[in-house]
This record gives C-alpha cells, structure tokens and sequence, in this order.
C-alpha cells in the first residue's frame, strides 16, 4: 500500500479540518501507519519528528505503553456508562485529582468531550448564573487576537479572522478587549476596563487563554497582565475565565499557565493534553459559588442541564488519569525545565537572520516570527515541505513558525527540530 | 468500596449532566463497577439491564469482546495522528464504508466529535455554500419540539423548552415549524411552506430528527412527512439536514431513519451508535455539489476552516469500524426485526391500563405514555427508582418511559425489560 493510493482513496471521501481541499492537489496528504514515541510514520516508511504534538495534544509520544496499559486495564471493566444518575472511578479520581492540581478556589468540575465544548459550558454556566439570580448578562468580552473554538459560540468569543468573519451573521455578538499581546498591557488593561465600565451589569464573564494565544500566531503575553485582569474582573463582578485548552498540561512550563499569575480563575476549562493526545475528553473546573447558584429543588428551573452523551467518558478518564500518572511518576515538569532552556538557547541563532522578525517562548512553546510576506506567496508552505523532506513536521502559521513538542522529545530531537528548521529558514530567498 | 462512599466522594467534586445535584440527596447517584453486555452492575454486586443503552450509545453491549479486541489492535500502531495534511487508515476505510450505508448523494464526509459539533459542522457549512456564492441566508427552519445539542448553535435550533429557554439573551434566533409529530402532517408541511415562502432567500436549510424526536418525550412521525419535505427544500433551494444521532444505527430498524422516506438529505449527522457506546465521535456526510463549493484557490477564501484537535480520532475511528462490521457479520438489522415485533407484542399490555395513554413504537425504541402528572409529583423518579430495585434502568422523560435497548439484548432480557416496567406503572396509584 503506498501512500499515493491511500491519498488518493482518502480524497475520495473525506473533507480534512481547516484545510481547503484544494491544497491537497499540490500539498502531500500523507497517509500514516503508525506513531512511536516522538515519531510517526507513513505507507513508504518516512518517519517525521512530529513537532506539534499532532496539534498540541500529544504530549508523551505516540502509542505510549503506559498509556495503551491503562486503556486496556479498562477494557476489561468498563469502557462508558451514562453519567447522569451514574459514575464511575475513574471520573471520580480524575475530578479529585484535577481540583487537588488547579487553583484552589476551583472545586468543582463538569465534563465535556472537546475544547469548544468546554468553553459552551463555561459561557453558557456563567450566563445562567446571573440569570439563576435574577439578572440578564448577555455580553461575553474576550481579547483581540483570541481564539476559543469552533462551535457557535466558541466562534463567537473568538476573535479569528477569516475563521470567524464569514460566519458574522449567524454568531451572537461579542465584545473584545484588546489583547496584551498586541498592545502595551497598561493599554489593554485600559481597555479591558473601559469595556466593562461601559457595559456594567450586561457582561457574565471575560475569557482569556492565558499568557500565549496560541491560534492566534502564537503571540505570548505577561503573567502581570492577569494578575491585574483578576482584579478589574473583582471590581465589575464579572466571572473571568481561563481557556487553558491549548497552554495547560506544563505547555508554558508550569502544569496551567495560569498558575503564574498567582490567581484562580472563576472557570478554567481544559482538553487536549489532558488525555494525552489519545481521545476526545474535556473538563471545566469552577467554583463552589457557581455551583450553588444551580443547586436547589428541580421545580425552581434553575438546573444546568447542558450533556452530550459521551459526557465523562470512561475511557477517556482513564487515559487522563495515565497522563496524570506519567506527571508525577517521571518529574515531567521538572525535566521540562531543561528542556525549555535548551530550546532558549538553541534558537537564539534564528534572531540573526535576516527574514527573522522576533524569537519567542513560553515554557515548551517556542515562536520564529518570519518577516511578513504576501498571502499569494504561502511561504509557509514551501517550509512545511522543505521540513517534511528532512523527516521534520512543523506547521507553520503564516509567517509564524513555532515549536510545540512532545515532553518525550530527547535533545537530540530538539536539536534536530531547530535546526532542520533553521537550515530551510535560512534558505529561503527573501 | 461500597457504593455510598463512592457516591459521596463523587458529590464532592462533580457536576453530573442534564442533572439538578440537589436529586442526589435523594436518589441514588449509582457508582458502576463494570460492564459486560446487556448489564452494568455497580460496587455492591447489584446489576442493572442497561434499557436505554447508557443514553442510547450502546448497541452492542458493554466490553464487547470484538470491539476490545479491535481497540487492542489499533493501540499497537497508532492511537491518533493530526487530521489536517495528514490521515489514517481506519478514516478512510471508515468514510468510503459510511457513503456506501448512506443515500446515494452523500458522497463526502466530515469528522467531529460529538453530535452537537456535528450539528454545528452541518450548519456552518450550509450556511457558508450560500456565503461562498455571495448570499447571507442567516436563517435555520427546525421543528418544533426538535432538540438538536447543547453547544449554541445546535442548542438554536432546538426547541427544547427548559433546556433552551434560559439561554434564549446569548442565542441566535431560528425559526420552528409545526412537528409531524405533534401536528397533523398536513398542516406540518404546509406550515413548513408557508414559513420558507416567508423567508425565501433568507433560509440555507432545515433539520430534522427523522421518524422520532427522541428527546423530544419520543414523539415519532411518518416517513411520508420526510418524502414530502424534501420536496418543498427543493422547492425553495435550501438543504436538508438529517440529524440522525439518536436514530441512526438501527434505531429505527433501518440502519439510517432516512431510508425508510426513499430520499436523500443534503447532509446527514451521525454520532452515539457509530463508536457503539465507546468513544465520542461525529460524522456529517453531505453531497459533491456542496464539497464542491469550498473547493478553490486557497486565496479565494472560501475555504471551510472548522476542526477540532482530536478531529478524526484514529481509535474512535476503529471502534467505528469495528461497530460496522458487528453490523455486517451478524446481521444485526435482520435480527432485529424479530425484537422489534417481540416488543410490539409484549407492549400491547400496557394499552389496557387507565394510566398509560398511547404505547408507540418505531423499530427499537418504544415508549409508553402516561397520564400526564403535575411537575411536582415527579413520577417519573419513582419509576425509576423503582425499577432500578428490581435490576432495571429505565430513565422516563417526565411522563415519557421508553426502551431504548442495546441489540444485544435477548428475548428473555426484552422480556424482564418490558414486564417489570409493567409492574411497576400497573402498581402507580395514579
């Protein structure tokens, strides 16, 4: 079986995500047969060092064995049951050990089964919230720059660009803060209060991924930021809510990145690295205060009955639970920090090339901003190839090329993606 | 470990699903140990016939021997890989299967991860062919009584009343027309007309639940309703979608609900029975013509940018795949036929009592209607509450009980499921 023909059988059928289709007719579609450890490899036995984690979400390798174990031990038992009126351990265990892990005001947990899910619980909570009480706040401020998801209103706190515009009429509308990614965060901060000040009494809730915007070209931001944010946040009593779906799980060097501002959240929703880049599964850790506001007898209307039918998956809590597990068992923060620092230093080289605009990092997440050029050119195209060439997976964002590695990447493999990276960069003719 | 301390370990941390928490001060939230076919059975050795397959999911039995085995397999080479540039075999072996289960018109398909972000996939989409050959149709036409999700696009174009209503400040408006299901169908299609007349232009597509409205109290229709509303979409030149991810797979004693009108919906929405009860995952099939609308120059930008991280999950993918072939080797659907009638007979009992008002049924779900009962009485709870005593689990929608049974259930099971439901609304003094 070649990879040719199982590209061609593949185009047959299926629509790729955020892809146009069209790009496949020049672009390799490359079927895969199998991932190990830091690897994956395709029909013809070309291995690629799979630099972003297959989008973020993977975070110790491809077909793990402690991992595949722990599926397999729950296998035997039980692999779902409806989780309304029922449980289970290993949700259970999952719920106690996140809350024990996150900040401390957070205590309570609803599970989902993707991060667009979790953030259309948040909103959705923090909204009913204020209603259960008696008020209506249909406003959602969220920064410039942000991006929260791809369902209705995922889309519609996210500000995305040509993911969000062509879908304007059929998204509530939202409002925008700017980001302290974008504009001196004094300014942002400004904003951030004037927004609410003009709008006091109508917004629930403001929703920030915090310290990278990681759709958003990887644009990283300081921790201060949020730590003045929680208290504009207290003063307008507005709920603020962390969108750790893509910087949680140690990405920006602590286990969520929000940890560095030194304040909780109202919510903090989580997902991809949570299971470890296996399945589908994800969380939203709130107050006992927000959950109060629904309890009380069923005839007062005041319920969140939000579900989807997979909701705590069994499964997909044990996988969880493994990641967890691998955390603590093998120091993983800890050793990111070596880890960190080697990319620190190794990409330095990147700032004196010419078609370099800036070098930038939070934790495991690394950034090359190229000089911008024309959307007709694509130049991130010509480096995904040339990468690919090399048994290299990078995935450029326009002009931003960024690192997201798996912690299992050894140095050698993190010399190897920087520098197979650098050569193509410096290559390029412009 | 008894049940008891695992419930209240639970209630500490977690916030269960379509669930008022106060309920469990009162009702058993029930800790299940394992699963293995017809029955899950919780920390005290109680075992229950699982009559609604854990939220109408399961349609083979809990811990499948076949589907474990597949899993198995799968972990050994790839647990998940990047679907954007890149794919996998059990996608592509499942897509090309799907076109061929489905309508011939249905020719490509595309991946999310539970229904909601299926419906949200579907409407996006159909919305944007119109964008993309420069109209705005910001309209969606659902039915009434229809429930569509809980993300808030799916949640829309819902009409689920309590479940929807207090979200309605932070919801796009949609239009509902009259339901067969509840209206004569006469008056159903020609409230559907009159609505797209109305709106002409301003309308991208209609969904539907074909045959039954499951959360909806199971209130089921007739395929004629279908067969004519495809003919009033064409009509007025909108899509129709068909939400089939409570009533496919089998559901409705077709593998599709859709097949039984001999038409073919634009796009088509499955989910639940798909990874049979053990994996989140979501496919919407639709037509070349709409592929072919997104199909151009990247530059254009007209593409469809929607993913989700885990966006064509490599295992859920195989435990599709392994759910299709259950389907193929045992021949389920025929086998089913003698349950279905089995059912029909075995239920025809309850007409006699003075408290069930209509006994209807549509292939394997059937529902037993009661006398309605005011809100506070809360009948429903002690059915099953009751039942649960006697190793049962059924879980009435307000003064809805239905069976919903995996197809793994023998006569004998069908038998327990039906009598002991028997007993306990023959002993109800209402």
């Amino acid at each position: 079986m070649t990879n040719k023909k199982l590209m061609n059988e593949d185009l047959k059928y299926i629509f790729h995500p955020c892809s146009q289709m069209k790009d496949y007719e020049t672009l390799p579609l490359i079927p895969i047969k199998k991932g190990k450890g830091s690897y994956i490899e395709d029909f013809e036995g070309n291995r690629y060092l799979d630099c972003i984690s297959s989008w973020w979400v993977n975070i110790f390798g491809h077909s793990n064995d402690y991992i595949n174990g722990k599926i397999n031990e729950q296998l035997g038992d039980l692999e779902h049951v409806i989780f309304s009126g029922f449980t289970h351990k290993p949700a259970i265990t999952l719920a106690k050990r996140m809350i024990s892990l996150t900040p401390k005001p957070l205590q309570k947990v609803f599970f989902a089964d993707n991060g667009s899910s979790a953030i259309e619980v948040a909103l959705k909570m923090a909204f009913q919230y204020y209603k259960n009480k008696g008020e209506s706040r249909p406003l959602f401020v969220s920064l410039t720059n942000s991006y929260h998801g791809e369902t209705m209103g995922a889309l519609a706190v996210s500000d995305s660009g040509m993911y969000k515009e062509i879908y304007e009429d059929i998204l509530i509308k939202t409002l925008h803060a700017k980001s302290p990614a974008l504009f001196d965060e004094n300014e942002a901060l400004e904003d951030m209060r004037n927004i609410l000040k003009f709008n006091n009494g109508k917004v629930s809730s403001v929703l920030i991924e915090p310290l990278v915007q990681c759709a958003g070209s990887m644009k990283m931001y300081n921790a201060s930021y949020i730590t003045e944010l929680r208290k504009i946040c207290d003063e307008f009593d507005v709920f603020l809510i962390a969108d750790e779906i893509a910087v949680g799980f140690g990405r920006t060097g602590t286990l969520f990145a929000i940890e560095q501002a030194n304040v909780s959240p109202d919510f903090l929703c989580t997902s991809k690295g949570l299971t470890g880049g296996y399945l589908p599964l994800s969380m939203v850790l709130f107050t006992n205060d927000i959950y109060d506001a629904f309890y009380c007898d069923y005839n007062e209307g005041k319920s969140f009955l939000d579900s989807h039918s997979y909701t705590g998956n069994t499964l997909a809590c044990a996988v969880a639970n493994a990641v967890l597990d691998i955390f603590e068992n093998e120091n993983i923060l800890e050793k990111n920090l070596k880890k960190i620092k080697f990319i620190k230093n190794e990409t330095r080289k990147f700032k004196k090339l010419s078609n370099v605009l800036e070098v930038r990092q939070t934790g495991m997440i690394c950034a090359i901003e190229l000089l911008p050029f024309s959307q007709g050119e694509r130049v991130n195209l010509i480096i995904f190839q040339e990468a690919l060439k090399m048994g290299v997976y990078i995935r450029p964002l326009s002009n931003v090329i960024y690192f997201m590695p798996p912690y299992c990447f050894t140095q050698d493999e993190l010399k190897k993606m920087i520098d197979t990276t650098f050569t193509i960069i410096k290559s390029l003719k412009y």
